[in-house]
């Protein structure tokens, strides 16, 4: 049954996802995903908390690439590029993997309590950003408005790129809706009706 | 027992909201709270389908207020300061509750199954901002990109609100922390690293 053959939560992962296209994700079992990815439950639960975790990478490894981009950057970059830089990291991080992405995006779109906790996720990331540049002494508003529109900029780059096969890589895509919110930020209100004053 | 009085959703979000600061989230039951609020368990679950719904508004009001104030809104005005000021309008929604605001973050902030709906709800107003955007002709990557920053402006904005007395009403936190993105956006990167091109 090949319990100890190397990366079970990578099979386990890919074996969920299969079976999630496959019968919905309400309609697979935490065993029928052991069985196809050839181990037993138990090993599953070494894993992963529950049915939900094995779409979500437990490590943060994705999460720690992007600080650790961020930790690297030169000094002189402002705070919104260095949150842009992070999330070209991120694009980087899962280039490679776009259909696998982009069915494991179906899936959790297709899920609310997948996507509640992708939510979160994102969250912890755009908190994670926050805190990095507030240690390269980014004062605490700026670094949470640029951390947030970083995570933004990133989660609409995502979906350009799982849904448009024609669409650049990721980092590309990321580096693309950086440079539209730049010419949103810089298109000024006339007349009356502004909020900004 | 009252069953019949008035607003039993208000009195019920209220007396969750009570016993979760006083007792813990998890250590409260719907009967807990149907009682403090002195209705019945019934007339709760006509009103919430469970616990977790209570601290949440159903008919969706202030993603309203913020679609209605983007569609009324003078049609000069460029994408992100419409977003602005649709979460403007959220701020007026929200202004004159701050001590319920405060205390219902603090929940939410400390539980993550109360997180990831907060997060699920702040997804579909981001959504819901770029599809009126889209149907005041922005296109659709502009619109998606304006709809993610116009809400992380609001959500770092809230917390500024909630978290510090001396700060100014929330419409006006909102604006601030617009005008901070737009200065964040403004500063072009330096030399080598850089991610915009």
């Amino acid at each position: 049954m090949g319990r100890w053959e190397p990366d079970a939560p990578g099979r386990l992962t890919q074996a969920a996802l299969e079976l999630f296209v496959e019968r919905g994700y309400e309609q697979t079992t935490v065993l029928d995903i052991a069985e196809r990815a050839g181990v037993t439950e138990r090993t599953f639960f070494r894993h992963f908390a529950d049915k939900r975790e094995v779409l979500f990478d437990r490590r943060n490894a994705m999460q720690e690439a992007v600080v650790a981009a961020i930790a690297a950057a030169p000094e002189t970059l402002p705070p919104l590029e260095l949150a842009g830089l992070g999330m070209a990291a991120a694009g980087d991080f899962l280039e490679g993997r776009r259909e696998h992405a982009g069915r494991r995006a179906g899936v959790i779109a297709a899920n609310p309590s997948l996507q509640e906790r992708e939510l979160l996720k994102l969250a912890a990331l755009s908190d994670a950003v926050a805190t990095e540049l507030r240690q390269r002494g980014v004062p605490a508003p700026e670094a949470g408005v640029a951390a947030e529109a970083g995570v933004g900029v990133f989660r609409r780059a995502f979906e350009r790129w799982v849904a448009d096969p024609s669409a650049p890589d990721l980092a590309t895509c990321v580096r693309d809706s950086l440079a539209t919110l730049r010419a949103l930020a810089a298109a000024r209100p006339r007349g009356r009706g502004a909020v900004t004053r």
